[in-house]
């Protein structure tokens, strides 16, 4: 029997405030420019539904910050794992705008946010060692490589990989963009672990020639604003374009590197940053092996959850393990593919055996 | 011979900008509370100067910001190994507070720091792979433990690890502790080599059960500013007395992993927090091996430079290796310690053969 590191509990914590479209009703939507977008909101509102698939999204409970729920849903993974807290080698919490108080524009980083999720799970043992991760929406699955890194170098058998944020204490309510944007928190215990399986092969890639600058920090639409607050900004076309030119491939080099027949893969569990494109990422990939997308592969919670950035996988698939998202399930024994594109810009993938 | 990861590379930038002490002069300090301190600014400047040995520190041009000077530094370690960028599989940049622009209170964290060094090195590879790492001050120690354990696990082979801050950007003018902060940039190339020595043995720990918050974000000092903008804040007392009971403890550890003797330390790089404090350290270390402290074994670079957070070691190694620094130096076969301390509470060592 080898060594293999596999995914032995997850957990996650969906806010339970709901935000829907019809509340960004009466914003004053703006281009970047400043100037007045030409159609009445229930037109923006719709045309964004049909681009992105959001009807609605989840926003933090004000009295809480993006550490307090990367504690719960770290908790949750930990009972379902069934370990002693006191076991884990390493707690990565990937995130992008660290913990931002409600009505505040600060990030807090210091102490990491892992820092802050061990104490608050209270683990005694200091050689279980916290630290953070910014690798924009790929973060959480890029901590998973980290781990898996950990473990084959010897230094790590169990690690606890949360992808938390908080996107709703970063936008620009006058920002069309900042109805995608929404909360959560999911984790995974990752642990070494004698059998078949798990961690088959992943894919990474770092684009920064003309694309680091994709997603970004700036200020509001509204000029009027002089406060100089910055906020989550999007070139949406070109992140479109580029994740559908760039993502297939990395799928398809990642599937190549793990020998799985793609005949075999039961699911794609990929980052939820628009509904539209992410199945044109999907069915592109196919296209590469001369197929079809099969139906049901690419479970989706976009719908009702909107994109919560590095949570957007770990709550996904938990959702799909505790059969709550329709009828999508993953068994022991098959393969799924995890795929994210965001800022940095960054990619990755992972082919997967359960 | 077998395969050892070895510094390859080195580079620092060190802002021209000197804050002296006297700078300091007209602030109005004051306590926790708001109360006033019960002193003239001579005297307490002087006190400060007395307990931490810095009489200056650097601050940064205002036209620049912390992601500048970790490419101004990575520029120039790369030089220094002679190495081709586009055969970098992995930059790392350890911060804590991202991109302040001056005179804003924001930290700006997307895309990654690494992401906008990537690009400011025009680096093109895809498979160089950015990202930033989030772990109080030992944040560039560990981010060279990182690297070693891509390297141990195969995935890489050449990483950029790189530890830039501006803490100028984040200090309460009204706070004494403001003038321990300075901000700086080092970098280091790691390869996997063919030889011995190199990285010997490492130890990392993370205490949060009473100490996750002995460093943290809080608003100023003056009460009567309404603004709630915070600050980086640090109960001082604490900080010294938990680094005086582990920091020695965690350097043993790691040295007896390693099988080196301690007659066979030749410098001890540890992060410079506080003259004093990283004098009683060391001392403590030597304590435990019933030794005093050898004259010349701790090159100090904090009278003149401050704390620059996770910039610190690797800007005192360059001074080192550059003969920069009186008449330290450190030569092929010896041996070294490297060690720090900071927000977590995190502390590190590493025993490493130059």
């Amino acid at each position: 029997m080898n060594r293999v590191v596999k995914i032995t509990g997850i957990g996650s914590y969906i806010p339970e405030k709901i935000a829907t479209n019809e509340s960004f009703g009466s914003h004053r939507f703006l281009n970047e420019d400043g100037s007045a977008i030409e159609a009445p909101n229930a037109v923006i509102i719709e045309k964004f539904k049909a681009i992105t698939g959001i009807q609605e999204r989840r926003y933090l409970e004000e009295n809480l910050v993006n550490s307090d729920i990367a504690f719960l849903a770290a908790q949750k993974a930990i009972a379902d794992a069934r370990i002693n807290p006191e076991t884990i080698d390493y707690i990565i919490v990937a995130h992008n705008y660290g913990d931002v108080k409600y009505g505040t524009v600060q990030s807090d980083t210091v102490p990491s946010l892992a820092s802050r999720v061990k104490h608050l799970l209270q683990i005694e043992n200091p050689h279980c060692v916290a630290y953070d991760m910014l690798f924009g929406c790929p973060g959480w699955l890029e901590s998973v490589i980290h781990s898996n890194a950990f473990i084959q170098a010897g230094i790590a058998k169990t690690c606890l990989v949360i992808g938390s944020e908080t996107l709703s204490r970063v936008i620009d309510a006058h920002d069309r963009d900042s109805m995608i944007y929404s909360d959560g928190a999911g984790a995974v215990i990752l642990q070494q672990v004698e059998g078949k399986g798990g961690i088959i092969a992943f894919e990474t890639a770092t684009y920064t020639k003309d694309e680091a600058h994709f997603i970004y920090f700036d200020t509001s639409n509204a000029k009027e604003q002089k406060d100089n607050t910055r906020y989550i900004k999007m070139y949406g076309r070109k992140v479109y374009n580029f994740a559908l030119t760039n993502v297939p491939l990395a799928m398809k080099s990642c599937l190549e590197k793990s020998g799985v027949d793609i005949k075999d893969i039961k699911k794609i569990f990929i980052h939820q940053a628009n509904e539209k494109m992410d199945e044109a990422i999907c069915q592109r990939f196919y296209k590469l092996y001369d197929m079809e997308m099969p139906k049901e592969i690419m479970p989706m919670s976009i719908g009702e959850l909107g994109n919560s950035s590095v949570a957007t996988i770990p709550t996904l698939l938990d959702l799909v393990l505790q059969k709550k998202l329709g009828s999508h399930s993953i068994n022991p024994g098959e393969y799924a593919i995890f795929a994210s594109v965001g800022a940095g810009m960054n990619i990755n993938a992972m082919v997967y055996q359960f």
